[in-house]
């Protein structure tokens, strides 16, 4: 494949954050009514103006940096004495012990450790299975490499309440075909389902039974609502932790997304090679911003509890907006704070749809398309918002769905 | 070429800051005479603490975090308010315009900009000049990328004083042979020499002939000790922009690494590459640290001369201390902060008297090795040092190339 193939492929135009680099080119044609006046909303990502960083992250960065030298260069893993904090933290919160030394290293975000991992895994024609939907950038990485994608498909809006509806005779499939690798995120970018007890199970066997790889993105595996009970897949026992690598990161149920802080930890054998790569990718994670980890997992009791009320007011709140609206179908989150209704059919493209919301009711959202081919009919909205704005503007987008039905 | 493989080429053994990990086996039979005493000096990189980061720095970071929500989540390619701010520094700094809408990136550290660069450019096959010896990691860089490497020499030791020692011919049989793309450190990391206005122009016009893509790596082109001219290459009427991406960051003379910036400017369309792949790879450079920029290229009078001066100062005693040792080879930086002095012939190894002058001096450096096959005998020392320390520390080495001399 081609450089400029390869760069063709990694569309960003849809990207969250990359809005603003659109052209509004051909849309005039199209609009119906006026603009909708309203407060902009930016659904593309949390609003941490809203949802404030962790208390004290800010004072951590200082101390960061008073330390001087010891911590701008640290280790390309991060460093040694935050890897020995975090880790029995992370241990006790996932099931399983954690090798601060050798089985953790510290992220640009945990985008960074996505990438680096894999790299660690995935070469050219590699095969590795990819959950639709997912994170889009799941399909990019393996793109970039050279691999070869075999998607698996996650019936999350005829699942029971309890799991995501992973088709696992499509993962075996996918092993039986020759997968090596299988990437998902759980709680799931962008349905905002949880997968069961007995899906973990089940992934940890079939990963046994065909000797692969599983990189499993827990980003938003804190932010769980009532009732919600979660399985950490390197707890289990039949899942070979030489073969596992856990993502997490305090970006968005934290809010420090500003600081580009991820983990990654599990396999020794691929944390060494993904520091390798670190090394020249970014040298290392941003270092005075690596002492923020020093709070993590150890906020002050009831922060978390905080947290989780306020977007779980939010969730019902926009999903009792959205479901009055005729034809709009949506599934409740069960952790994470991803709403993914599915639109009614539209007089627009849904491409164009979102291009609408932006220019004629101020409210930002991410296409369907980007998690899946299959999803071209759903908008993402992460609702990690101010309430009332994210509700009004919530609004908004059911009286465009009412203006632009087909 | 398989992951594994990939990885095994990737070796971080020795570089910079990665020396905790290594191993002291079979060392201690080795050893002559006792443990030298001394403050511990850690040549691998600058030292922040003797050398603070840009006065007001801080500050900067705190209102970019203040800021909130804008500067946590900016574009891929960085803030554009920053962007706007820079460019014109930029550009009057290198004697050439800098577009900051489509012409400039914010990267995480100046090896993220070159990681960047190099996969906008680099496929599996592709044929890349470098320089030997030159930073450690480009030669890694086109590795990772599958490209082949078509060396250049770069004879510094009997170069005129005020020049390189590229070998143009050399350049030129690279791109006969089909090399597309140049990478170069200007200064040159690790010898400290900086390129004539006759060999930039030289490297711009045969650039121009064979259509090739340069990469210029400019981090040390702030750090001039007296009488040094410099030519920038994006200055050059022959070299074609839309085929440059000149490269800097704030990490070594501005101290400012533990944040983790760095820039790429140049050609609009290996920018778009550029910030495609950071989606996937980091998503974006630090938020809040990006705000620090605001003081680059704007630090306050009289506080660049001071800090050149400083440096000047470390240079010329160390060089004195070392040039005293017999057989001790050491040619006089002209800019940046690395002394790249060539040892006598030694009863041990290369890579032994390294892990030895750590072990029993206290003394750590990165080993020839890493720049070029042909600089075995050389050590680079980052001088960025505390002053006294560094003298200190420079009287061990020559203690202990004494001690070890065949």
């Amino acid at each position: 494949m081609s450089v400029e193939h390869k760069f063709q492929k990694l569309a960003t135009d849809n990207a969250p954050g990359q809005e603003v680099r659109q052209s509004a080119e051909g849309l005039a044609e199209l609009m119906r009514g006026e603009k909708l006046e309203g407060r902009v909303v930016d659904f593309s990502h949390g609003d941490v103006d809203a949802h404030p960083p962790t208390p004290g992250s800010f004072d951590l960065f200082s101390a960061g940096f008073q330390a001087g030298g010891s911590q701008a260069y640290t280790e390309y893993r991060g460093d040694q004495g935050i890897r020995d904090l975090i880790a029995p933290r992370l241990a006790a919160f996932t099931g399983a012990g954690v090798d601060a030394k050798d089985g953790l290293m510290i992220t640009t975000g945990t985008q960074g450790a996505l990438f680096l991992a894999i790299a660690a895994n995935v070469g050219r024609g590699d095969k590795v299975a990819i959950v639709q939907p997912d994170y889009f950038a799941n399909r990019k990485l393996v793109e970039f490499f050279e691999g070869e994608m075999i998607p698996v498909q996650m019936d999350y809006l005829n699942a029971g309440e309890a799991e995501a509806g992973l088709d696992l005779n499509g993962l075996e499939a996918a092993f039986r075909a020759g997968a090596k690798t299988f990437l998902f995120s759980n709680p799931n970018n962008p349905a905002g389902v949880v997968y069961s007890a007995e899906e973990i199970r089940a992934i940890a066997d079939l990963a046994a039974r065909y000797d692969a790889v599983v990189i499993v993105d827990q980003l938003y595996s804190r932010l769980r609502y009532s009732g919600v009970s979660y399985s950490h897949l390197r707890a289990e026992a039949a899942m070979n932790p030489d073969n596992l690598i856990t993502i997490m990161g305090p970006s968005k149920t934290e809010s420090l997304s500003g600081f580009r802080l991820g983990v990654a930890f599990g396999a020794p054998r691929l944390i060494a090679r993904m520091e390798k790569l670190q090394a020249i990718v970014a040298l290392r994670a941003p270092g005075y911003s690596q002492s923020v980890l020093r709070s993590w997992f150890a906020e002050e009791p009831g922060w978390m509890e905080a947290r989780i009320a306020a977007h779980e007011a939010i969730r019902d709140e926009l999903l009792s907006v959205l479901r009055q609206c005729e034809g709009v179908s949506a599934s409740t989150p069960r952790a994470g704070s991803y709403l993914f209704p599915q639109m009614p059919k539209l007089a627009v493209s849904p491409g164009d749809f979102v291009k609408l919301l932006r220019l004629q009711a101020g409210v930002v959202v991410t296409p369907g398309t980007e998690f899946s081919p299959h999803t071209a009919a759903s908008l993402r909205l992460n609702f990690s918002q101010d309430h009332q704005a994210a509700v009004a503007a919530a609004e908004r987008i059911t009286e465009m769905v009412n203006r632009y039905r087909a």
